[in-house]
């Protein structure tokens, strides 16, 4: 017994979504039958205006509504650093920290050769042309700590040298409230190397 | 930092989803924002069009696409039998085992006291009525085994007792596949009354 034609369609666009499979999208799809059709008008209409509500900056990448970016201000360009970060997603985890100030460059992807993303794919033409401008002195690479990430951050590093400035990288070692027994023997190798004064 | 107003909007509507809580929908929201334009329209009009294109037969209770409802046609009527089941859901379900060939009723929840569905949330009104109309010999409850299936069924039971009709209830015993130590004790217990003759 098939679904009806339009459960089929539902059911197949929630699919879509991250992490989402065949059955948690059937009982996404059951339960949105139940509800009232103003509250799916409602999400319709929210999921429509996405593309016209929320752009990327196009000076620093990051996220914004409807207003101005709120990274891109004269308070941030004061502060001569910049964050090098690879999705707007990422601005946001950093921003709760309250340890940075300065200004962000959204990249947009990562180096992946494997999956057809090379230097062409990221945000970089822009990046020596902002350095310059604001005087940066300090450039924090907040990248992954993965292939990618220390692929796409040694190739910005190399990328800089020729410019005066810092290049730093977010430090390696033990996440917060680690059991060193439970970490990982690549995690425990750079935390080590990376040990300072005490 | 907060997001920009539509991000969170999205967010807030994603988060109605069954299981889904406020990370996995950052997370959905934020792969969206990936998205064509077009497909986030796609998505939108699909939501949109559900009460427009899905509807619950008005006979049966079950979900019917643009179509006529396909469970209630002369072939199934002339089997004598109504399955009783408590969500659209349950029909496809049912289906997939080929096992059964007659008629649905559909109730839309199960009695739940605390929950405030009542008797008269239950779609029992016509019930007494469809069973007198097409002859039913057999009324199969296939209704959860959990609290309120089990009150919900014993409640129908004693509806139709009046009518000469057979009701029956789904079997309980042992799922396929299973160890008999993995078996809570419940289900172990009901399959050792319910046993037969090999």
């Amino acid at each position: 017994m098939k679904y009806p034609d339009h459960l089929c369609k539902l059911i197949e666009v929630l699919k879509k979504l991250p992490g989402v499979g065949g059955k948690s999208a059937e009982r996404f799809a059951f339960q949105m039958l139940d509800w009232a059709p103003e509250h799916l008008q409602e999400m319709s209409d929210i999921i429509k205006d996405v593309p016209k509500n929320l752009k990327q900056c196009s000076e620093c990448g990051c996220l914004i509504g409807e207003t101005a970016c709120a990274f891109c201000n004269p308070m941030r360009q004061v502060n001569n650093s910049m964050c090098i970060v690879a999705s707007p997603r990422d601005v946001f985890s950093i921003e709760e920290t309250h340890e940075y100030h300065g200004q962000y460059h959204v990249l947009g992807a990562l180096l992946s050769p494997l999956n057809g993303i090379g230097v062409d794919k990221l945000n970089l033409h822009k990046l020596r042309e902002r350095i310059a401008k604001y005087h940066i002195h300090e450039v924090v690479i907040a990248l992954d700590s993965t292939l990618e990430g220390d692929a796409t951050a040694l190739y910005i590093k190399q990328e800089l040298e020729s410019m005066q400035i810092t290049v730093t990288r977010l430090a390696f070692g033990l996440p917060m409230g680690s059991a060193l027994n439970y970490v990982d023997g690549g995690t425990l190798a750079r935390a080590f190397l990376g040990r300072g004064r005490f």
